[in-house]
Formats: C-alpha cells, structure tokens, sequence
C-alpha cells in the first residue's frame, strides 16, 4: 500500500515532510488537508490525526504525526534514503535529534508567534499585543542567533558542521523560509544580521532543488492572500530571503 | 571514562535523565550545576552545553544536551537497557518519538508557563500577567486532557497502550510532578479531572521505584523554599498529586 502523506504546503514542517520525500524518491500520495477550509477538523481527518494536525502520515495502518517524528522515521524506514540526512552513526544522530529537540521551544515558537503578531494576526483576527509581539521577537532572535554562532560551526556548510544537510537542515530551513510572508520590513529586521543563515538557507535550498522550489510555491499564494495583492506568477521561491543574501555577497 | 551527568535536580528534565540512568543501572557521574547560584552561566560550564543548559551530558569528547535527545542516546548506546523504554522496532519508535515531539508544545509549554504564571513568577520576581495566565492553564489543560484521551489509551498502563514504560512516560511525568511545587488550590484544578493521567503517574512511580522517589527528594526544597515553609522532612513523593489519586480510588 502507497505511503500516504497528509498535508496543506501552507504549514512549513508539512513542507519539510514533502521536500523530504521528494529529494528521496519516497513514493507517495500527497493528500491534501485545506486548513483555510477547515478540512483539519473533519471527523474523517480526525481518524488519521484525533489532534487535527498536518503533517501526518498512514503507512498501510500505520498512523504517525509530529514532523520530526515522521522525518526520522521515513529516512530510516525508506530503502535508498542517503545516510546523513539521519545517520545511523548513534553520536551523528544523537546531535541531529538534540537540534530538533530544541527548535520546537526556539527557532518554532519564536518563528510562528512572530509571522503570527506581524502579519497573520492583524489579517486573520488573532489576538496580538505590544508585549507578546516584543516576546517573540526575543526568542526568534536570541534563536537564529544560536543557530549562526553554534549549530552553523566553521565546519561545513550545514548544521553541525555538517557536509551534507539532514532532516535538521530541512525542518529549521523551512521554519524560516515561512518569513517570506512576512512584511520586508520586518523580515529584514530579523534576518538580515545573520549571514550565516542566510548562505545555509540557500545551501540548503540548492541541496534539495528543483523539489524546495516546487513545494515553496505555496507560499506565493500565502503571501498574494495575506498582503491582499494577486499572485506573482513570476515569484522566485523565497526571493525576499534570496535577496538580503545577494546583498551580503555584492556587499562582500 | 564514566559518563558525566549535568544536572540540577530542581529541573524537571533533569529528573528524568537521572531516574533514566539509575533504573537502568547505567554508571555515571552525577554532576551539581546549581541553577540558583548561577552555576549554568560559568564559562566552564558553558563549555559542555554553550547554551548554559541542564541537562547535558559528556560521553568523553561527545558532549549533548536536550533531555530527549539524551534519553534515547542513553537508550541506544547503554548495554542493558530493556526494550520497551525506546524500542528498536522501527515503528513503536516513532510512536514513542510522535509523543516526546508532542510534548514540547503542548504539556511543557503549558506546565512551565503555569508554574512560572502561579507560584515562579510572583516569588522569583518573573513578570506575570492575567492574560498569560490564561493561557498557558489553556495550553496545559487542553495537553492533559489529550494525554488522557489520546495518549492514555485502554490497552496498557503506560502511554500509546504500552505495558511496560518508555522513555516518553519518564519525561512527561517528570514534567507533571513538578505540580508539586504549586499551591493545593492550583494543582487540583489543573490535575483533579484527568483519572487516568493520575493514576499513570503512579503507575510510572511504582515501575521506576525507588529511584523516582529519591530523585523527586529534590521537589521538597523547592517547595518548602518557594512557600517560605521549613522543609517538610516527613514528605512522601509527589503526595499532593498521591493524595488526589487515593481521593479517586476511595471514590471509585
């Protein structure tokens, strides 16, 4: 039985999950779960996911959610699935699932409550404040901070210092590629001083083309919706964060 | 070279690396990072964990911090460790992995907030308001109430219907009973109407006895400090949570 894998391309570990796949020539149904549509709450999603969430995946009756836990387990149960995206090395691996362990309560919380205080709680109607909005600044910044002074080491060009990227590189590079929704104001302010993130968002992007692209592409749409403008059709994949890093190599 | 743990055993994670390896005969060295006196802030401390956290630990050279990454590491690279606390079948893994990347958002992010919002905050100093304090009793209601009727299922005594426990049950119980710590009037409200969470609590107490009660010592100097009482030199493990289990089966 195909491997089914449910998502909506507007949530970034969905994303992830999808890149993932791709790159590794998994074969699989992409399902789609509408969450503007609401389809997240549906009693017939409820019974892949009771929590309504996406991604998740069911392999035969086999249901699994959470995206890292579906990254780990797709990259060890996946014949062809190269060794670094999850090696099999148990100190390797370790220090991959400790970068993943800590982007849930950093880089994703800060990540989504500031897209959230920016722009989509003023366009949706979720509450925002003065002081949940400087909050989430904080742990966004003191979170990529730690990702250009200690995770980016010398080393190589991905995480750890590693010369290949793994399922870490693709989780924390999509969390931050949802920034291109973003005001450019307000995705220069925090982006922009971090050139390391910005050369490892393209290293990674190049490391997973043409498929980053394509699964990118959702986000044209997520951006034309919530800055109320038509779609782009010549929108290159996360341009705005392409930009700032063209910047730094003219600037260099 | 014997493995060095870093701990403060105020830390709820910390806990749990520390019952982990103790009922898993694992040799270690235990290793006082007192959090009160600072001691996570010291340059030397810094060294092994740059992000000046608890718990870490150095395997030698190797050196990993975040407390699930370490537990399942432990797991995998400790002789001796029965099965069932992270088990080697590929998918009772990720079921156990799906749990413990649940746990970060949803019952840490709500018991951390609530316990810094009721009892952390106005005595440490912390800023705390109404509305944070709605929400996190919201996040932490809304996680316990999916431990009961998700994680807690009828097959087993332990989470995902296991018979036995794994290394999820050790983290998130770890993180519940630092509710002790909380005033009686706060803790019932949050704990009273979650039976099977209550009595999974024990059930994990007596599986990993006695080793978790001599671990949990620690909660009765942060309680009696946190209350400006003397220390209770009579307290029994986790005896407010206890009391509302035995008040369940004289009921039941």
């Amino acid at each position: 039985m195909t491997l089914k894998v449910y998502v909506d391309r507007i949530s970034q570990p969905a994303r992830a999950v999808l890149i993932f796949c791709k790159v590794n020539g998994i074969e699989f149904d992409e399902i789609n779960v509408d969450l503007v549509k609401k389809e997240h709450k549906l009693p017939e999603f409820k019974a892949i996911n009771p929590f309504g969430q996406v991604p998740s995946i069911a392999d035969g009756d086999f249901k699994l959610m959470e995206s890292h836990a579906i990254l780990s387990y797709l990259a060890c149960s996946s014949p062809g699935v190269a060794d670094h995206w999850y090696p099999s090395d148990l100190k390797k691996r370790a220090k991959i699932n400790s970068v993943l362990d800590w982007h849930h309560s950093n880089l994703r919380r800060g990540g989504v409550g500031f897209v959230i205080q920016t722009i989509l709680g003023p366009v949706l109607g979720i509450p925002t404040s003065p002081e949940a909005a400087a909050e989430t600044e904080q742990v966004l910044i003191s979170s990529l901070s730690k990702i250009e002074s200690v995770w980016l080491n010398d080393y190589g060009d991905f995480l750890l210092g590693n010369k290949e990227p793994s399922i870490a590189d693709l989780s924390l590079v999509c969390e931050i590629t949802e920034f291109e929704v973003l005001h450019e104001m307000d995705r220069t302010r925090v982006l922009a001083p971090f050139k390391k993130v910005l050369r490892w968002i393209e290293d990674t992007r190049i490391a997973t083309s043409p498929h980053f692209e394509e699964v990118h592409k959702a986000i044209l749409i997520s951006k034309a919706s919530l800055h109320k403008l038509p779609v782009d059709e010549n929108y290159e994949t996360a341009s705005g964060i392409k930009a700032m890093r063209d910047m730094d190599i003219a600037a260099e």
